[in-house]
């Protein structure tokens, strides 16, 4: 175990400002008691913050920036501004070892963009990917990518392929973790070229004994793969309609519990497994998503988290850094480049 | 409302044969008494099924057919063999006005290719998509295309917007439903450049002012947009993994109420709501989707759809049969093409 996890934490991302952020990191501290969190932003702003938690007190630096890289900036507007960033500066500090992750709720193709100039891409990634575990009926599996690649060919499928391999050994604990590429059927013509391309491809690699083929979206939830592989764009479209549906399914199950007598009488009796299945169901629970395939640490978390959901993302940030779950991965891929 | 509505339904669609068909259709049958089916395919298999079901007797005819369209089959390979299948046949009945409306749980791509040459578009879209509604957090929405056009282009995309809002006006009875394009961000920026362009192109049309820009997969379920336009590639992810997660969120309940005493007490207590609920959450119950741009009315049904479900895709294809609501719709999309 690391003593003092030190994690740099992009205080101005949030859609809420950073009152969000701080109170988010007080969250994750009172589960990790051995980080140290370096906050990048309006340095007054996140200090007045910080005094509400005590929690805090002697936890935390720091690192005033003057500048913001908005949601509607473009990646080559957000690399022309980032020196004087609370994201740039907290990138900076991660590819100078100053920081063991980094973790961000701004502008996803920002964010993407400084990390492969600043944190670099492993020898051989063509492109990182963004990579998350998402729960199915008797487990969990890995599912990318998420958004960083709107448009994808063969080649970047296989290497996600692989690289969320290498995720889910480590992450799910799964020395051979089956893969599937998600399509819109399982006969071989369904879908697009790239994909079937991608398939062939992938048939010649180290991983192809765990290859089962194609995987519908009403599938992803059985848990016959662990590792479900999609350009970014199509990815993007299956996680935020699963937190969608989800959130539909928590609205109807409360509202099972709250319409009548009998339906509070039936909440005291269920409460405890009622608990444990709106955690299940609550995409919050869930926020945090690593960029695969960096030389680095770097968590995602969405930008409209409130404090639980982004204290979850830094959790994540924080796993990752414990027994070097993250450099595992990193060594994985990066062995497989040169082999 | 019509006397004898007449069915067409291709009896060898379905990946569990054809005694699903039948038995789904005598369910159909209990709702829609005067409905009259003409079945397509084995007609001695066919016979021996309906013999099962009292409700069907003198409520069917059965039209024999040699050849099946198989789930592998290509559209071209589907059109060189149509002539003697119970797809092609059940689509040539339909486009010479014998029956109604045509139901299949057969290949998507073949019975697109075989209704376009069959059944025809309407004058003016290039490219006919599969619809269907969908709950949200308060009423319903549409959701197009499902499928049939793994790529689109931008007038495409507009075309499916002006066909999903004549679609809406007459099935969730808006006079200005609320068009959206699914995308993976609300900026403009985000996504690929055909959706650009698609949003461009709609800002120019009549339906503009109803017009609310992109929506994200996890706020489609929120009710925001009445009609949620996308490529089929992308429609059919968000479909499938929405159904999976619902049908993940089932199991999560049904565990909720069975794992012990006080469960199964509370499963007594919110029973009534908790049909209503399961009912909701049942993609069975919403099994059919509308091909919308033809110039006739054809279901397409699961190709796994047990006979609950292919039962409500026959109960679709009787509603857009009543009062018009089918050649309304035709009607609408016609009109603004010659407008």
């Amino acid at each position: 175990m690391l003593n003092n996890v030190k994690i740099a934490i992009d205080a101005m991302g949030s859609d809420y400002g950073p009152s969000v952020i701080v109170s988010g990191a007080a969250l994750s501290m009172e589960r990790n008691p051995d980080s140290k969190y370096i906050f990048f932003g309006d340095k007054e702003l996140i200090f007045s913050e910080t005094k509400k938690h005590k929690i805090l007190e002697n936890s935390f630096e720091i690192i005033g920036t003057k500048e913001t890289i908005g949601p509607e900036d473009k990646p080559s507007q957000a690399l022309r501004k980032m020196k004087n960033t609370s994201m740039g500066m907290s990138l900076d500090y991660l590819s100078k070892k100053n920081v063991d992750a980094v973790v961000s709720a701004g502008n996803t193709g920002a964010l993407m963009g400084i990390s492969r100039l600043k944190v670099k891409t492993l020898s051989g990634i063509l492109r990182p990917a963004i990579a998350a575990t998402f729960p199915h009926s008797h487990g969990e599996f890995v599912l990318l990518d998420l958004g960083a690649n709107t448009v994808c060919n063969s080649e970047n499928l296989v290497q996600f392929a692989i690289m969320g391999t290498e995720f889910a050994k480590v992450v799910l604990g799964k020395p051979n973790p089956k893969v599937a590429i998600l399509n819109i059927g399982k006969e071989q013509e369904k879908g697009k070229e790239f994909i079937h391309n991608a398939a062939k491809l992938i048939n010649s690699t180290y991983i192809k004994n765990n290859f089962i083929g194609y995987i519908e979206g009403n599938e992803i939830t059985k848990g016959i793969a662990d590792v479900v592989v999609t350009d970014g764009f199509s990815g993007n479209i299956a996680l935020k309609t699963a937190e969608g549906v989800a959130n539909l399914c928590s609205k109807y199950i409360k509202s099972l519990f709250t319409g009548s007598l009998s339906g509070k009488l039936a909440y005291i009796l269920t409460k405890k497994s009622l608990t444990t299945l709106s955690e299940k169901l609550d995409p919050r629970k869930r926020n945090g998503a690593l960029f695969l395939g960096l030389n680095g640490i770097v968590i995602k978390s969405h930008g409209g988290a409130d404090d639980t959901s982004f204290a979850s993302a830094i959790d994540i940030a924080y796993e990752f850094t414990q027994e070097g779950v993250g450099s595992k991965i990193i060594k994985g891929i990066h062995e497989l480049n040169n082999s």
